[in-house]
């Protein structure tokens, strides 16, 4: 009798935590069969929030783990995070979780091996297991996910890209703009800046695009208000769409970088934003081509982007939801095996 | 009775032509016993270049072959070069040699296998085997190599980076400034537009920092340029050293996004302009601190420097000099093996 292959998987953010078990069915397929959310209680330290995070996985190892067997705990947590170690390095979404040992805490605790990679890095695994990446049959990927910031994570030849200490894939705070807007993060015109949903937001601001006035604006998340931008743009506003111009741009820009660098079959765009992709990808495509030679010599035809043509490099939107972040913490301890 | 190991190794310039054979010693230990360097004859087309290389080819493998034993032939040439097919991709260096398949065509000539690369990707290969990658005993690397253009080389866990159609490693056609110079890659504002003698040489044309006319400027390479334009730093020269600056600040932009995307332990300068590190690493290393804060989360401190603690993200310059290309070359068929 074999035993069902099942995993638990977390993704920790700045407002809500959430736990779910997922089953395999195969390398490549399988399902989220439970969720658990809850709020991540930052304001209480990251003991308080170790100790939410580890009752939610117990139960469910408690309901699972008596009839099948545990591939292991899979954690995705905002970075900057240092491997293998699995200590958090001033999260900016994690206030108070400097020098956490997350891995560490949480093992104690549930008595389970912790794998633990940022969230970003898990979505596109997520995406090259299960979506875009397996469409396109590619052993490597870059995607980047628009936000409330910019993510990106990187795999190549089917394992993420950690580099060195574990910050591999930070392309977010690429300069897309040397003296552009100033970054959180401590440099200037980072592509997260112009590409995130809070970016929208700003420039929105800044070009007065809205119908409605600014303490409107104020109270409402990034995320809401692009969408109120997005809405404007596809009304025809032309300071709602000059935003949007901006967002391919210097996505572009970006990517061009990206491509001369690494020169992979596939660029995903995730996130949010890309919920806009209508609005931002041909000014995001037309710049790539300007920008990046290495895309020029290899871009698709239609009919070889219909295709998915291998030797190409294709650039799309990804085929994951919202779900991307948790099903790729889920599919990290079935990586490690 | 065991032969000794040997490789022929080629590199195609626009210029010159250069051909050597190699002894191997140990993995990491050889020397080039003969170079032989001829003109490269662009103007003739690829085939007499062809002809000509494989004559050189064939007489070292005559002069070496009875008592030793073939490694193969490594062969670097200018890019952008499809990988594995071996065919040159309009390189802007070799007019007349678009979609030319050099692989194929030195296979049929020498009778031997023939393995081909971009020539910053050699000089990246040689850095990381015999020079810098050797001392630091690092896996992975990054090389900018800075002469007439900017060369980009990546090895990643001990293998080039070549990406999906051979055309990894290209950032010195990254954009460090959106609105900057066109270049004849067809973008504008990239690396290679102001950390190359070219760029040193047109920077201090656009500023007049040269006590010579332009017409004496306009006769001279841009490496013996960009000599006096170093020489006028040296001596005080206010608009030169201002030159260097520039040169330090889009190296910083340049290698921010290098470490943020890729967080290698190890970022390499070589090149002829690499003779001005003093001129332009200071200001570099400071807009690199600006631009990354994966590199401030990894910089070492000056012990660490001096250790050189493989957990650290260390920028130094190459220690091999300009036979860091044929070198590369040759040790190419070693590491096949």
């Amino acid at each position: 009798m074999t035993l069902h292959r099942y995993s638990i998987g977390v993704d920790l953010g700045g407002t809500n935590l959430r736990v779910a078990a997922y089953h395999q069915h195969s390398t490549d397929g399988g399902q989220l069969t439970e969720i658990v959310s809850l709020p991540t209680r930052v304001g209480d330290g990251p003991h308080t929030v170790a100790d939410d995070m580890s009752a939610a996985i117990v139960g469910l190892l408690d309901k699972y783990g008596r009839n099948e067997k545990l591939a292991g705990v899979g954690l995705g947590t905002p970075g900057p995070l240092e491997l293998p170690e699995g200590i958090l390095r001033n999260p900016p979404n994690l206030p108070g979780f400097d020098r956490f040992n997350l891995k560490q805490a949480i093992e104690q605790r549930v008595g389970a091996p912790v794998v633990i990679e940022s969230d970003a890095n898990l979505a596109a695994l997520a995406e090259f297991v299960l979506g875009s990446g397996k469409s396109y049959g590619v052993r490597s990927l870059c995607m980047l996910t628009l936000g409330t910031g910019v993510g990106n994570g990187i795999i190549l030849d089917g394992k993420i890209w950690n580099g060195n200490n574990g910050m591999g894939g930070e392309a977010g705070h690429n300069t897309v703009d040397p003296d552009g807007e100033v970054c959180p993060c401590g440099s200037r015109g980072c592509l997260e800046l112009y590409a995130s949903a809070t970016g929208v937001r700003r420039m929105a601001e800044q070009a007065r695009a809205l119908d409605q006035d600014d303490a409107e604006i104020e109270a409402e998340s990034p995320m809401l208000t692009a969408r109120h931008v997005a809405d404007s743009a596809l009304a025809g506003d032309s300071r709602a769409l000059k935003v949007f111009d901006r967002v391919g741009t210097v996505l572009g820009i970006g990517l061009g970088a990206l491509v001369n660098t690494l020169n992979l079959p596939l660029y995903v765009i995730g996130g949010g934003m890309s919920a806009a992709w209508e609005l931002f990808a041909p000014r995001m495509m037309e710049e790539l081509r300007m920008r990046s030679y290495v895309y020029r010599l290899t871009a698709p035809t239609e009919e070889e982007s219909r295709a998915r043509s291998p030797r190409k490099t294709h650039v799309v939107r990804a085929e994951l939801g919202s779900d991307a972040g948790i099903l790729g913490a889920c599919l990290l301890p079935f990586m490690q095996s």
